[in-house]
């Protein structure tokens, strides 16, 4: 399986992106790595890490792409960006799907012109598993693709997400919750109340309403909601659960002698698993004719790492297939 | 200073609300309590507690509001609940606050029908004080009042949202940030971009947008979003804060020996103080002509004594007439 990524994208730098490819090669050794993006930078870190360039298909690409271009822009000026070729390359079947930590806007943009929207998806949309209080992951979408949506929009997030559950998390009748700001039908405004009979109508595991602190519960597989109120959940529960293990740290730290500093290490390696939102690592663009993960603009190796074996999943399970299929069988619902 | 305190609404019982109201008297000794309820239930939890009952005064209230109560509804026919009988007695000057842990939406509702929007005031907001990684807090608003918010109620939200950081955290000039997906200008529809310009045209301290990940960085002192976003925040932070430390004190309970145990507990004890969201205790309805503050239906008594010192600490202060002469200057803009 071969994945095309984009090497230059990371805050933190080529290095970790590198590093990233490695770990997943040693982890799953069906992972082929296409690295793209400048060939002289990448040979020079390659070098520096020691790692010999047989690992890897370089493929160049002479342009970098940077957190301030915009996506139109960036489609006319910067036709030979890491990004573009990444995209080129899943395109041609010359990968099975591209991961990138750059410049989240461009790349949707870029998987969207190159790649095409699957047949019956009206909008692509981010879905994030993240973990629950149970072992259970959840699927929440949209973080960001689609500030404004309706209905019908909604409801496609839904199957798509669902379609995520089930392929990929094996969970055979996902339930899926709408987010609310109560439980009851009609709430929310006319776009959610809308979206609610939808649902109801679909072939899906539809549980109803569910407000914020079901989401992480572990009572609920798939969480829809517009990419506004998604993607700010999302930098939210990032950044608590972050704040949450420094307090940890500074409190440790005034309060441990060498002996509970001891038996607390044990366990907080074990609670920073279930707290670290780097581990997600890439989120899939579901809705498009390929697969394209973006992973986070500061990831860490690790995150890296992680992006590049949800590509390899994503390239394996048949899901666009059942997307185009689920679509065909609710275009009714989604025609209201 | 005459703290009218619902007994009746909050899900765990009068006992607690009692419970609570004793804590806040032995906190502050300024503080009176009138406990408006059911008078045979009220004096049968007293005699329960071994409380005695010349320490609060009763104020009968023969009707009971439910979590399934309607607005309207209630409104019309329960003209004498705790919850009315509450808001009556801030009306009359009979008492300088009004506490429940009742139906939100009706809490918000009566307040506003008894005491009325501030003069200028659009939409009454819902703001909270939240703790954040530094030792300052943030006040988040709106967090359930209004779902749908044009650009002349957020930039009200900036404006009641401020003077509380002002005139109940302390803080001079503070940071005012608007929730968005992107730091830019142009970001997040219409809406939001028409809202960043009133902010800047504002006397307001506006630092520009602020993403998810900023609200509880201690870099912000005030983020204004609209009442669909702030609940959901809200909600998912008291149950990602609660999830937290279950998995802490899972981990600790499978690693740890007696020894490691004792060490754990020291720190816990701090840890938890930074995380439990029951603490913030009140969150007051800004905007209307009294003090409303809305307690959690599942509030433990240490919150609801928080959530009447807050009542305590606005009645103390001048906010109401803060806000009047703010909105008075800002007409201009607010006009937009």
């Amino acid at each position: 399986m071969r994945i095309a990524l984009d090497a230059m994208g990371a805050e933190r730098g080529a290095r970790i992106v590198i590093e990233g490819a490695v770990a997943a090669i040693r982890e799953n050794s069906r992972v082929k790595v296409l690295l793209v993006g400048e060939e002289r930078r990448i040979k020079k870190e390659l070098a520096k890490l020691s790692v010999k360039k047989s690992l890897f298909t370089l493929v160049p690409a002479s342009q970098v792409v940077t957190m301030n271009d915009t996506p139109a822009e960036t489609l006319k000026e910067k036709r030979d960006s890491s990004i573009a070729v990444a995209a080129e390359l899943v395109r041609q079947d010359s990968a099975e799907a591209m991961v990138s930590c750059g410049n989240t806007g461009v790349v949707m943009a870029t998987a969207l012109v190159k790649l095409k929207k699957l047949e019956g998806v009206r909008r692509p949309c981010l879905a994030v598993s993240l973990p629950t209080l149970s072992s259970e992951r959840v699927i929440l979408t949209d973080v960001g693709a689609n500030v404004d949506c309706r209905p019908a929009h909604l409801l496609q997030f839904a199957l798509m997400g669902s379609l995520y559950a089930n392929s990929l998390l094996g969970k055979k009748s996902p339930r899926v919750g709408l987010l609310n700001i109560g439980t009851e039908a009609g709430k929310g405004g006319e776009v959610l109340a809308q979206t609610f009979r939808l649902l109801q109508q679909s072939a899906l595991n539809f549980v109803g309403n569910v407000e914020g602190n079901d989401i992480i519960s572990g009572k609920i597989d798939v969480v829809v909601c517009d990419g506004f109120v998604g993607n700010t959940i999302l930098k939210f529960a990032e950044s608590f659960a972050i704040t949450t293990l420094n307090i940890i740290k500074q409190e440790i730290g005034e309060s441990s002698s060498e002996l509970g500093d001891f038996f607390s290490r044990k366990w907080l390696a074990r609670v920073r698993k279930n707290l670290d939102y780097s581990e997600y690592g890439g989120i899939p663009l579901l809705g498009i004719n390929g697969v394209c993960i973006i992973a986070h603009g500061a990831s860490t190796s690790k995150a890296v790492k992680n992006a590049i074996l949800i590509g390899y999943e994503f390239a394996q399970s048949n899901i666009n297939q059942s997307i185009k299929s689920a679509l065909r069988k609710n275009q009714e619902a989604v025609e209201q």
